[in-house]
């Protein structure tokens, strides 16, 4: 579910990026076009690998499609020290593509990593972590894949593709009843309606009216639970809003039957991958 | 120095990704296209502003250019409960560029805060914090501005404009002096030769080869000393490598010139701002 | 829910299309840069109009900003001989936006003129019709929008916004059960599942597992009453195959939710809309 | 005469428009990354096969190039249940295209199907029958390549590729005369002159100022006739308007050299084609 | 019939070329982003003007859509010394697009001069000199432009608008009769074949089976005038290859029609012009 | 340091513009898909070859990845008839990309070979001939490569790779030394400064603060000795402003370490390169 034929693109855009014109104008005047090697990634500290063979090594492909690879699968648990891909191919172009693979890669890793550990924290209560729309713009599609690799599930991928009712959306439409019913009206059959509850007189409504999805924002450990009381399996029960590594426990403990957190992604700091170029 | 020509097609393709096809459903089936509104982004933490006008405004500008708006100067410091941008214009359009617009000014202003609070750490010291290569795929350009912003300097942009010889350089060319002769001859005069060191001997032989700026690679303090006692000014030095808040000062008072720290941008947390929409 | 802003990449594509370089060589031969004319599009024939605002009246806009023009809301039934668009401006500019507009205007009406002359087929009973994947590539979300503007309803924009179990999966997963439940551990909990079933058997399977939309693929009218009864309301059932404006009817009273045609996009025929230069 | 360079862009548009982000979530939960498969192309109706290997098997290549294909002749009579284009490569691929390649599959045949039914209605009269640009917009290359497929030939591609005066431009310049002129002066040497007339009065003035070809436009068969005795082989006579299956034979009988039919690209409804996966 | 909406995708990228990333970094850091100024380009040398209003000055109006500008008219000759354009609006935006435009504005000026000083040798001689599809790759459109503005005619802008049949295709088809009759079998009618001849008795089968242009591929002033006799206004005849100043005068007495000169696109010096800034 | 990684989209756009659609019309009517032929580039006169296998071969290569080539080495001296580049593959093909490849051949080997003549002109003073930003819009990598192949040097790619500080900045500044500090403070450590000197007073005030390098703007012989004697090697001195061939060679006596001349790239004539086709 990581759609390698958009991917071209992007790297494409990153590796211009990195390289400028007129290129690498360090490595062009002291290595020849024909002298290969091979390179490893080793990662510095311990990781859930993430992006290796489909993102990282496809920088290098990408660059010079003659280069071979072997990777690390994703979502394994790598110790530091451990190499976690291994490339061959003209010097030059390994290095032109370095950079713009580390980076992926760290910020890859980092995102299942910390995935992991708030996955590690709720094991085995039947609650998902999933991740919001707080990504980085144009490496959404990458880091949601990022949070499955670490054992989270993915909310929306954008506005299209799920309905999210908030506050704003309730105000203008005068009742969550009303709401549901303009957007049920208009949407294609195939999608879920979400609504955003801040209130319990808000859950009790929206299970009134059979909305799918009911997002707990920012409710305390007990209100949650009087919340999966009250919805007996109607709807599913989304818990959101400062959960930490510290709490995530006690708010699975309550029985909600997701965790959507928005750090996942956009405060997961990169784990530290290097490369060693090998003779 | 944000050339802000080359936003316009990054902020399409953001836009893109988060809106998907056919784009905000929710919305567009509570909200008329004629529902005007506005609309505040509010800090909800301390932080250094970035990339408010210039970039999450222009996000918001380039779904509709009616849309007016006001914004806190970048490099201010602003309070929790902060209004840092205002607003105006058509609902359906301020929740389209919402999430991009939120996303950018995020991550943007965690750069900046990260490196303003490495600024003041070294203050008044003459030693200039500088940022790295180590940055978002696809956002070189706005995270490097960040880092401006909170006062610190950048690096290059690209291995086109500016030369970095490292350890893998040297052993191809066999010694320092050889490398940047090479080096030297193939690239535009205008740019300096910069050459990673990794003991004091190295420093000692880029000394003697008139190297432009010698980055001193993972040295302990003390050696760090012996190297600026040793360039004497004849090149600009430059530590990098485990360097953390903690032990920055160290380091600075050591008396190289330049700092380089990759976590500015690729593990800066982001701020927490957050838009509210106003009747 | 027609995404304006992903319109202006596309026209500007269709536009070079047909203007080639060096453009419009005839026009610009005999008309001067200031002449200004006003222009009207004519329907000839009865129609429902779609895309005139908001898709033709754009073409021109793109070619020049400063195209004024009045249109006739979308949806609206219009009968031989009446003007939908006005338009003023440069001649040249009229002429060079001419035959794209009309070609999507024609096509658009098209659309929604056969999805209105379904929708009237089985009023007032409570069915939707729907379009599916068989669209013009290239033109998915105009001609969707177009069904929209006939009355009809959407069914998912892509793979990635809806779940269609078919035969193939279900071969391959080895039951129904299995199937949706390795697609349900995968995707977004936010969409729902459609499971395509040929036979009762199968109905009743999907029932069974909790499938949310069930589509029923070529069945004759005695078989869609029998699965219509064996649902009872627990799924969504969506008649499909096969259907045309002089079976239409039957189908809707056998109590399905939904009967989905791929003719709606793929065969309607274009409408006949003309542009007539004035002074 | 069907550039394939410039297929491949479009081709990759068309796959991000029906896969979306992140692509085929049914089947990516179903199918390993590494099960192959066969699949057909089998015509549900009688047709002419338009598209095969040039088009539709190029999508499957453009998501694989290993998917390899054996496909019937474009031009072919083809029978209902006959296979057309056979695959082998893997299942996730091959369902990854299936939607595009026979969105294009059926318009073409559906184009070259309509069209040769004109051209067998008009054998073996020494006339052509050929397109407009009244085709899709970003369809037209393939649109017309369909047309030549079923035996028609083309008008001009774009404004650039031929020169049409028409009314507005006659008005303008004064007289036929004034306008020939005029475009003769400002146009390369290597394009022909095609003028449109109304009344046998304006074909007379057109055959004396040289144009090389004269659009008859919405003329009946008796003036069509004499249009034929005046023009005397010094220009191509082209009939336009109101021609279908049922008058085509007359219009061609009054000896005109072409035909042009805007039916043939908007308005033919596509043939049945469908992928059966096998084993 | 220089199209305009297909300028600006060039003119960004240029753009994007001479600035890079992070963009003019010396400006940036001295002038500030309320600056105004006016500048002037001004003609260094005497050239016929071509490009400024619809070329360079709008490199200055994508940069800013608010610099305001005069030009003179395309086609004008101009003295050393003159202003050729005047602009005004913000410093750091008339620097921003200075060096594009220039380059742009010096090149067309090269290009319509030299046009010019062939088009002053011939005349009044009732031929025409034309440009070939020997222009600067991504310039094509431009430079055939600045070729019409120095008074001469363009010849075919690519291989789909105008038929060329070469001594490869006649060795292919065997002759040049079976040649025309196939390319004349396979092109849109509103196109003309141009055959290019070595020889007298090419030149008299060319006329024998009706071509419409007659390529005379350097064939010396005898010759031509023998072909002129043989042809008789029956076909249009072309004179290529190896034509400079000073034999053009000679050519053109030889009664061709038209004189093709690669010169004039590939080979035009730039004339000088320079950017003066004012206060 | 030309890097191909950028080469295949700008070859993309050349080869849409030379073939237009629907493409080469003449050569698809002649010859069949699968006709194999051979194919030479041919030098008309002498010459430096430049971009033969990296450039004009990448184009046919393009067009398709089977055809195979043989080059002469970038930087050779060629005589006139001597064969530089041979090709094999489809005949379709290859004349598919011959004009592209031709007039990027012809125009980089004109470079090329005009900045062998100058560096001739002054071998063996130790001065290099550098081009500067005069380039062709789009192909300014390509053009900058020529030069270095024809024995010169680079000076920067766009205005974010080198500073130079001319006289509007000056005049904003208030003096040397004030804009040196402001330019110092704003850009990467990475980057000299280079100063635009018109007198010797400047060239004084641009030593005592540091520069890196000092344009000497149109200065005449005996100004520029005084330059260099004022420098003493203290900053790099580079010539500039009205160099030719004839006068080159006096300028580089004068001791200045750069010459800088746009007329490398903005006026070299084309070399005469054509393509024959071998049976």
């Amino acid at each position: 579910m990581l759609e390698e034929l958009f991917l071209r693109g992007a790297i494409d855009a990153f590796l211009a990026e990195d390289l400028g014109t007129p290129g690498d104008l360090t490595s062009a005047a002291i290595f020849g076009p024909h002298e290969m090697a091979r390179a490893e990634f080793v990662a510095q500290e311990a990781m859930i690998a993430a992006g290796l063979a489909r993102v990282a090594a496809q920088v290098f492909v990408r660059v010079n499609p003659a280069i071979s690879f072997t990777a690390v699968e994703d979502g394994r648990s790598v110790a530091a020290g451990e190499t976690v891909l291994t490339l061959a191919g003209p010097v030059l172009d390994l290095l032109k593509a370095e950079r713009v693979a580390l980076n992926l890669a760290q910020r890859l890793a980092g995102i299942a990593t910390l995935t992991h550990r708030f996955v590690e924290q709720v094991r085995p209560l039947p609650v998902a972590i999933v991740d919001t729309r707080k990504t980085t713009p144009g490496l959404r599609a990458l880091e949601k894949y990022a949070v499955r690799v670490g054992g989270g599930r993915n909310h929306r991928f954008s506005l299209s593709d799920g309905v999210m009712i908030k506050d704003n959306h309730l105000a203008a439409a005068g009742s969550i009843a009303r709401a549901v019913s303009m957007v049920r009206a208009a949407i294609p059959h195939t999608l879920r309606i979400e609504v955003e509850a801040d209130t319990l007189v808000q859950v009790r409504e929206c299970l009134d009216c059979g909305v799918d999805i009911i997002l707990l924002d920012n409710m305390d450990c007990h209100t949650l639970r009087q919340a999966v009381e009250m919805g007996q399996g109607r709807a599913l029960l989304e818990a959101s809003g400062g959960i930490r590594l510290d709490n995530v426990r006690q708010v699975a403990e309550t029985g909600v039957d997701l965790i959507s957190i928005g750090a996942l992604t956009h405060s997961a700091p990169s784990c530290d991958i290097s490369m060693r170029l090998l003779g």
